[in-house]
């Protein structure tokens, strides 16, 4: 059963590689926690998506959804390949912008953009605002009179397709603050179609996140197929359709993930011949197998029917585990059998004078050391580890940094891209200094 | 019934106040999301304790827990009363460092110290490693040896106490990662007495957090006790007992808390004439409703059975309700009676042409931004809000900030301190420009 993330992670003789770097070497040298992405797995995670769309005649792109990983070298990495990109910020706008992204190919999604976000994203001349409510058409609207632009939208219609995955991220239901009820979407294009300073270009639609059954989506997209036929009827032609991400990954290896072409091919189908561009929003599926997070195992200590492995990462690098209960395959780096004889775990161990020897297989908890029992990233894992050793917690590429905190006072992670034997620094460890450089105290 | 912060936050002509400033004032001023602390209410609880404390004849040291809120203004104004504080990180420590804080009167708990925390802590001379395993006992010695120094311990006893919590942050079970098992504890003492670069001092205990019953603190104390005699008999007397935090706090009108002499009166009886010096570590207590969250209203969203209030505050700002399912108390900041003439919610509404009007009474999901359903701050509420009107999320002093991220790209909040008529910028807010100021793209 290969790795989430194989076979850009992968062991070579019972070491994990990240392409060609063996992660106790990146460890060596730029410290744990860590988090490590493979160049050659987003760039093939994006690839398999155009490739699919080729087939699609009427034109269509990728949106990277960038709340998911947004440092800037991977969006770099992805405009470079010609996607565009899925916003839910004026702070992600300026990021898109400082990786040298193309705004004319962002879209603009969330419930709740602010004035000064509209106007941004005015100015920067973006393809879309995925706009939410009536409230939202009215103040675009104004807002673009006032700048002097024409600002193009498509309305965020809710399916109300139950996607059938963790609650916090299923956002099709119509008791979600996501979105227009589908009946009431004709009257609300035909009062945008009435504003003056908006350019109605498409429908939109997102029900959810991590979604491994892409039938839900397919049933999404067929009630929405009735709606394009009313619009046209009332002289609202669409010109392009907004699928929204949602395609899940594999977290643990005996799951299975569908693929691209799997859950593109039938919708890719449904709308031929309708003369509509497709956009898709996916995130997940583009990183969350292309990275993993490197820690050191501060020590095992023994519980009453578990141990429990205290690493040097927590819930402030990773939170998905306390938040969402996801779980996250985690693994030795080195294999009780290798005899890797470099900057290993072993030597790091040796060094620091704890025990070498390798322990047997034991039922463990993987825990950090912030000072609350919600703090773990693993349980009920069964692992040989001892203290200095390292393991990895695979499909950490998305929602990891960038739901990552300062809590308890720790530095956030560095961030390594490797690109078959380089490993390029994208984003430095922070200090302690860094945490309260925005503090003062007050006089005395 | 009076609200969480009270009266240190509180209505005048219908407005709400933090001490003698208006909240509209302040958002007008500093923006919001906005984080704002009463310096009176923070130095209030501080005094409550140390009030009590002074009935202990053999002295004693309130130690604040850094991770609640770790502002360094916070940690200034305790640090000036004469408070040591309770450290979980060697971030932690430089905060304190940095804040004017004495080393001398630091105690560092936690279940994953590294060798350089360790050493750190060291050097800077603190008062105990509140130590939670033997491993980290002998590290810790081996530390100390190295660089010629003694350190002062006290072993982290576990005296399984359900002390009916949220299981993140409850502690105290033998289920969990923390502290010593009792029944082990004498055994360890006696091989901690035995290391050269140990001197042991006391015995520590900490069952978890937000309890508003005191009775699980009483019953792991008298747990505690033999403890105490079983060590002097085998001539390892203590000369501290640090009997962790927990003191829970009201986040709903509705609740009542116990008193800090309710809570600590039963405990002092119970260690008078043993000649320990008695330790404590609140945190919440001292900071959780002295701090409010200021968000204001973007938009009011109808959903199906309720309305969706969108506000500029996110789960990435405060975390709890989401993370923990917290209940915070969230209050309209101008009462719909109210004639405020000032930079006012309403006038602020008017220049950005949004209605006016005050809506009545309906039930309300307060919400972020930020693209998740778990994106919520109050779920339920009975509000009378319109777009651009300013809400009070209450007694998020505690865990706040300090668990605050960047997630959807978003500058975290500015802290206001304020005393009395005095708003002092405490933590400047982000930029977007810094949220990628540490990272990197990767050459073409």
């Amino acid at each position: 059963m290969n790795l989430p993330g194989s076979p850009h992670f992968h062991y070579r003789d019972d070491v994990l590689h990240v392409e060609g770097l063996a992660l106790p070497e990146l460890a060596a040298r730029f410290g744990t926690p860590l988090y490590v992405y493979s160049r050659t797995a987003l760039a093939a995670a994006l690839a398999e998506f155009q490739s699919v769309l080729q087939s699609h005649p009427d034109g269509s792109l990728v949106c990277y959804s960038v709340k998911v990983n947004s440092n800037l070298a991977i969006l770099d990495l992805f405009a470079r390949m010609g996607a565009g990109f899925d916003i839910v910020s004026g702070g992600e706008l300026e990021r898109v912008l400082a990786a040298g992204g193309d705004p004319g190919k962002v879209v603009f999604s969330g419930v709740g953009k602010t004035e000064a976000e509209l106007a941004a994203a005015l100015q920067a001349g973006i393809l879309c605002f995925n706009v939410e409510s009536a409230a939202e058409l009215e103040r675009l609207d104004r807002v673009a009179g006032q700048l002097g632009k024409v600002a193009p939208v498509s309305l965020r219609v809710n399916p109300d397709v139950d996607p059938k995955t963790h609650p916090y991220i299923a956002t099709g239901l119509k008791s979600s603050k996501f979105g227009i009820p589908l009946a009431g979407a004709p009257a609300l294009y035909e009062r945008a179609a009435r504003l003056a300073h908006l350019r109605v270009t498409g429908v939109d639609c997102h029900i959810g996140s991590q979604l491994l059954d892409p039938r839900p989506h397919h049933e999404a997209l067929e009630r929405l197929l009735p709606l394009l036929e009313t619009l046209a009827e009332r002289g609202i032609p669409m010109r392009h359709l907004d699928l929204g991400g949602g395609l899940g990954i594999r977290y643990r290896p005996e799951e299975t993930e569908p693929t691209v072409a799997d859950y593109l091919a039938p919708m890719i189908a449904s709308v031929r011949g309708r003369g509509l561009k497709l956009l898709l929003e996916p995130g997940r599926r583009l990183v969350g197998n292309a990275g993993l997070l490197l820690t050191r195992v501060e020590s095992v200590k023994p519980g009453c029917d578990r141990n429990f492995v205290i690493v040097d990462a927590a819930m402030n690098d990773l939170i998905r585990p306390a938040l969402y209960e996801a779980w996250h395959e985690i693994r030795e780096v080195v294999l009780r059998t290798a005899m890797f004889s470099g900057q290993s775990a072993d030597r790091g161990a040796a060094v620091r004078g704890t025990a070498v020897h390798k322990t047997s297989e034991t039922l463990c908890d993987v825990v950090g050391p912030v000072c609350e029992s919600g703090d773990f990233l693993g349980r009920a894992r069964t692992l040989a580890v001892t203290g200095g050793d390292l393991l990895a917690v695979l499909s950490a590429g998305a929602y990891g940094m960038s739901m990552s905190s300062n809590y308890n006072s720790r530095p956030r992670a560095a961030e390594i891209l490797v690109d078959g034997q380089t490993p390029h620094l994208i984003r430095r460890r922070e200090t302690t200094a860094d945490l309260y450089a925005l503090e003062s105290r007050i006089p005395a």
